[in-house]
């Protein structure tokens, strides 16, 4: 008998690809499209490699300890914008990724696609903006690679992180560990990263005050995992609060109900996104996040996020139900409700 | 006194940029222009954050284990190939750079950056390869991440994986740890990915004998750092054998003299490099590598290489010297000698 393991060369998509199915915008959204993408293809293309579809990292053994790993790729326009740039996005981004698996970032790696003719001094400028998000995160940028491609073959830069982060034996932080009642917290205001890319691109001078939201989160997501037991931690990026929260639904086959008037949202970006035509609830952050907590901690748990100043505006947003499993719900002050859904995807291309 | 660091947020470049100074494509091509990009912009930039900028993998600790840890990102052109396509080469190229540390492949991440327009077929190709290669090298992919430019701003799809290894605690495996008298290894005839790349884009009709050699090198490699000790390894891909081995006596500061008829060579891709000018040494592999091995193992090792299908053709092409420091000699066989050198970079931009 050939004891020689066969691999299998193909795997079967769950729905019919043809010929002219191609990818559109919306693919890189978040939202619904991106949803699809990774369901039809990556999903059942990684199915016997145990990539971790629902969570931003994936927790896997190593040694004794337990490691988290993840990656994004940042293909943000424009690259530099009021509060960061790509830069200490994709540094911020991936230790995010790490602290909401409950895990302690320690290494980052960073690959370049730089574009022929980008300038030397913004990248140098990028550059120094990755090295102060290192330092301020506490993590070492140990390894990196760069590539150039043709003029008209990419845009100016695209980075791509990957990180390491250790979690505590006995945390145990993900979609999977949700329980009917946890208590839903926000750590901030929603929409200021999405609304401050967007009116740069639309050469708007919004006021002045919105900012992109770019932070590290390690300092709030910690004590959630370690002290307060959060079940699960997710930043509110592409898709913001709702795409967050429905996936979080469907996911982790539960139902959840918020209070809209509940969520903090900064006046101007309020105002801004009536300009657009925007919900801010779907707009994307790249310092927020929500953390579900078990009720007996939550307050405790609010009071701690509210010491820090990424936390100030921290709230109690909603909680985990029994009822209407795989939907997210918000309730509004005038008694009415809807039913959450994700943007379709193609509402802000290139947020991140 | 106030106790809270301040984060420096700039730094300082070994030489002077210029408004005017751009990326060149020649940045990318692992030559002598990458180098610089590194020394002037990257090295100093990430200098306060442990990057190892000598090896393609950087060895660091985590909880009682030596953790390995790489990223590059891929932008081939054209994206399939004879004898592969940028999936297979993305996950194979990942595994490499941790087998050269000595460090066995545990897990992978991939980015992908598509554009608008791609086709979702080839997408499922690239994925379908991608799992063969991971099964074949025994890693896990466990996180990825996808976004999307619009159409005109990419190049169909470019891939950055990174890759997690462990590295038993005896072994020390890495550019500081070659000895003088060490043997250098080569485990097969080189140049075969460069040529393939390079006929493909020219649209050359060269004999349909050469194909890419993108494998995974990690059989190869462990038995070299676990049984026969070797100081160092280095897989041959932008820029070839001569980058690799102008880099190692540079980094490593010492001499290094081969015997250029040693250096297998497929007939075939000799009789290419000669229509299109090139220098076999200096053009890239997906699936060879150098070791630096211990005089007293050299004979056992390249009988052990030569066991493996990818190592038949393994020779041993050379030595470490004391004399000429940082400089890389190849004798050839009429008794003449010449120093290697550093493409430019510009030779083969997009190999990998």
């Amino acid at each position: 008998m050939n004891k020689k393991k066969k691999i299998r060369t193909s795997f079967t998509c769950p729905v019919d690809i043809l010929p002219t199915d191609t990818i559109q915008i919306g693919h890189g959204g978040g939202g619904k499209l991106t949803h699809e993408l990774i369901a039809n293809i990556f999903a059942p293309g990684f199915a016997n490699t145990r990539a971790d579809t629902k969570n931003d990292q994936a927790i896997v053994p190593f040694g004794n300890s337990k490691l988290a790993f993840t990656t994004d790729s940042y293909v943000v326009n424009p690259l530099f914008f009021p509060g960061g740039n790509i830069g200490d996005l994709a540094v911020n981004g991936t230790v995010n990724d790490l602290a909401m698996g409950g895990a302690r970032p320690f290494y980052i790696s960073a690959a370049f696609i730089l574009e022929e003719g980008f300038s030397m001094l913004r990248l140098r400028d990028i550059v120094a903006s990755m090295r102060v998000a290192c330092t301020a995160s506490g993590v070492a940028l140990v390894t990196g690679d760069t590539k150039v491609v043709n003029k008209g073959k990419g845009d100016g830069v695209f980075i791509a992180t990957a990180g390491v982060g250790m979690v505590d034996k006995k945390i145990r932080c993900g979609v999977q560990h949700i329980r009917v009642g946890d208590k839903i917290i926000i750590s901030g205001p929603v929409g200021n990263h999405g609304i401050t890319i967007l009116s740069q691109r639309e050469g708007l001078e919004l006021d002045s005050t919105i900012t992109s939201d770019t932070a590290p989160l390690t300092a709030l997501a910690l004590p959630l995992a370690q002290k307060f037991g959060a079940h699960c931690m997710r930043d509110l990026t592409r898709g913001g609060l709702m795409t967050a929260l429905v996936e979080i639904a469907e996911d982790a086959n539960i139902g959840i109900e918020i209070r809209e008037e509940a969520v903090p949202v900064d006046g101007a970006v309020e105002a801004a996104c009536e300009i657009f035509g925007l919900d801010p609830f779907a707009v994307a952050n790249e310092g927020k996040m929500i953390a579900f907590v078990p009720p007996a901690y939550a307050k405790a748990a609010l009071a701690a996020l509210r010491k820090h100043p990424l936390g100030k505006k921290a709230a109690i947003i909603g909680e985990v139900t029994h009822a209407h499993k795989k939907t997210a719900i918000a309730h509004n002050a005038l008694g009415g409700s809807r039913i959450l859904d994700m943007p379709s995807g193609e509402q802000l291309p290139r947020i991140c």
